[in-house]
C-alpha cells in the first residue's frame, strides 16, 4: 500500500503524514513531485482527476476530498471510490440552507438589489408556516436539512430518484414525483449529486413547471444549473429570486455573467467545508479497515454515480 | 364615545367602521376630513401625533398603531396611550431576526458587499452553537425571539433595563449586565423600544466594547443607532457587518448615506407589520372592555415610556 496524496493543502499533508504514519508505519505517504514511480501506488487521495488514470496500473482506490464525486467518472471502472463524508460539513451545509431559506422567505436577495439602485420598496412576506420549501436530493445532507427546516416550522418536501421516507417530510420520487414537488414547492433547494441524467436539471423546462414567484436556491454543483435560463426566469417573474453558491467555473471570473442575475445573491461555494481533521480521520479508518479485509466505507456505486 | 382613525389606509378604515359599527352600534367612526368637532372626539388612533393635542379637550385614549410609542412624548399626561399588540407582528419579527442571525453567521451581508465588486472570497464561517446572539430588550418580541434562537441552536444572551428571566437564555440588566452581554455577542440584535435615556445607545462607545468582527442587527427604532459611527465601526473592521431594518427617515431618501454602509444590507423597514384584522381586532376589544368600565390591555406607562 503507497498512499499519493495529490491535493492541495500543506498542513492536510503535514496532518495525513502523521496519522497515516501512526496507525499504519509501513505506508509510505507521497506526494505527486516526490518521483515515486506511478506504477507502485495503490491509493490515491485527490480533489481533481489525475491527467492520466493509465499510468497507475495498480490503483485501487481514490479518495475525493469532498462529498462530490462526479468529476471522476473517466476513473477505470475497477478502482473503488470514496466520498468524503464529514458529518461537520452535513451541519454547516444544514445551516447555510437554513440561512438561504429564511433570506429568501424575507426577500433578502430582492432587497440586496434595491439596495445597490436605492430603491426602499417594502413587500409583506409570508410565515414559515406558510411556506413549502421543497428539497431535490435526499441524500444524508437533504435528509438533515429537511428534518432542520421542518422543525423550524417551514412545511417541507422533499425528492429523490428512489422512494425516501422523513419524519414530517412529504416525500416525492421518480419523474411523476419531482412534477408533483415543483408545484408546492415555494422554495426550491437543490442538494442534489452530480450525475450525468441531472446535469442541467435546472433548465427552462423545470423553472415553467414552478410556482410564480418562487425562489432558488443553489447548493448542489454548478452544472445543475442553465444560467441563462434562470437569468430568463428572473427576468420574466417566473421566480422572484436566488440564492447560487456554486458555479461550473470557479472562483467565478470576474467578467462572468453569473455575477449579476436579478434578484439572485453570489456566494463563494461556502456552503459546506471538508475540515482537515474529519478527512484524515476518515482515511485512516477506510485504510485500517481496508488492510483487515473489511469493506470500505462511503464507497460510490459505480454505476449508479452516487 | 367618538372615534378619530386618523391613520392612512381606507381598507383598515372599512374593517373598523364594520367592526365598531357591529360591537358597538352608538359609536360613530370619524375620519379627520369629516367636519366633526374636535372636542367631541374621545379616542384617535393614529401613527403619527395630532398637529395639537390641545384641540382634543375630550380626548381619553389614544391608540398607536404600531408597537412603538415614541412618537407621542407630547401627548398630555392624562390620555391613555394604548400601543399595538399583534402576536402576528412577534412572530413576523422574531422569523425577520432568524432569518438576520443566519444571514450574519453566513456573512451575507459582507458577500453581497463583494457581489457588487464581484470578488470571490470564501471564508469559512463558525456553527449556530459556537455564536452567540446578544439580544437588545427583551419585552414581548425579544423574549419570544430569544426563545426561538435558542431553539434554533444559536447561544443566547439577553439584556433589559429590569432583570428579567427566561428557559435557555442568559438575561442580563442594567449597565453592567450591557457591558457583560457586549463582551460574549458575535451578533448583537436591538429589539428595544426608544425611550429618551437609549436614544442613541449604538453609538461608536458601544461598538468599542463589543467583540472585533462582531455583527449587528438593527430592528428597533432609527434614533437607537449613529450611523457615522456605524460607518467608522464597520469601515476599521470592529464590526464586520450589519444588517439595517430601520432609520431615522423613513423611507430612506435615495441621497442618504445609509443606503451604503461598507458590509451592510439594508431592508425597507419589514420585520414587522401589523395586519389590519389584528388592529381592528385589538381596538374593538378596549373599546368594550372600556365601555364595560375594565382596566385597558396593552395600555403604555407613560411615566416608564414603554
Amino acid at each position: 500500500m503507497i498512499f499519493l496524496n495529490a491535493a492541495a493543502g500543506e498542513d492536510r499533508h503535514a496532518a495525513l503524514v502523521e496519522a497515516i504514519g501512526r496507525a499504519l508505519p509501513d505506508v509510505p505517504v507521497v506526494r505527486p513531485d516526490n518521483g515515486m514511480d506511478p506504477a507502485r501506488i495503490t491509493e490515491i487521495f485527490t480533489w481533481l482527476p489525475m491527467p492520466d488514470w493509465q499510468v497507475y496500473p495498480n490503483l485501487r482506490t481514490v479518495y475525493s476530498v469532498s462529498a462530490g464525486i462526479d468529476q471522476f467518472a473517466d476513473l477505470p471502472a475497477h478502482v473503488r471510490l470514496v466520498r468524503m463524508v464529514d458529518p461537520n460539513n452535513a451541519r454547516r451545509v444544514c445551516e447555510f440552507v437554513q440561512a438561504a431559506c429564511l433570506a429568501c422567505l424575507r426577500n433578502l436577495p430582492k432587497y440586496a438589489a434595491r439596495q445597490v439602485t436605492r430603491d426602499w420598496v417594502p413587500a409583506t412576506a409570508p410565515f414559515m408556516s406558510d411556506t413549502t420549501v421543497g428539497i431535490l436530493g435526499l441524500g444524508e445532507i437533504g435528509a438533515m436539512t429537511a428534518g432542520r427546516l421542518a422543525a423550524m416550522g417551514f412545511c417541507v418536501e422533499g425528492w429523490s430518484r428512489t422512494p425516501r421516507q422523513i419524519d414530517g417530510v412529504v416525500c416525492h420520487s421518480g419523474a411523476d414525483g419531482l412534477d408533483a414537488l415543483l408545484a408546492q414547492a415555494d422554495i426550491l433547494v437543490c442538494l442534489l449529486p452530480l450525475t450525468p441524467s441531472i446535469t442541467g436539471i435546472l433548465d427552462a423546462g423545470l423553472f415553467a413547471r414552478m410556482k410564480q414567484g418562487s425562489s432558488l436556491v443553489q447548493v448542489g454543483r454548478g452544472a445543475h444549473c442553465v444560467l441563462p435560463d434562470l437569468r430568463a426566469a428572473l427576468k420574466n417573474g417566473q421566480l422572484s429570486q436566488a440564492m447560487l453558491d456554486v458555479f461550473e467555473t470557479e472562483p467565478l471570473p470576474a467578467e462572468h455573467p453569473g455575477w449579476d442575475l436579478p434578484n439572485c445573491l453570489v456566494t463563494p461555494h461556502i456552503a459546506g467545508r471538508i475540515e482537515p481533521a474529519s478527512a484524515v480521520a476518515n482515511i485512516v479508518t477506510n485504510l485500517c479497515r481496508d488492510r483487515a479485509g473489511e469493506p470500505l466505507l462511503w464507497q460510490v456505486d459505480r454505476e449508479k454515480g452516487y
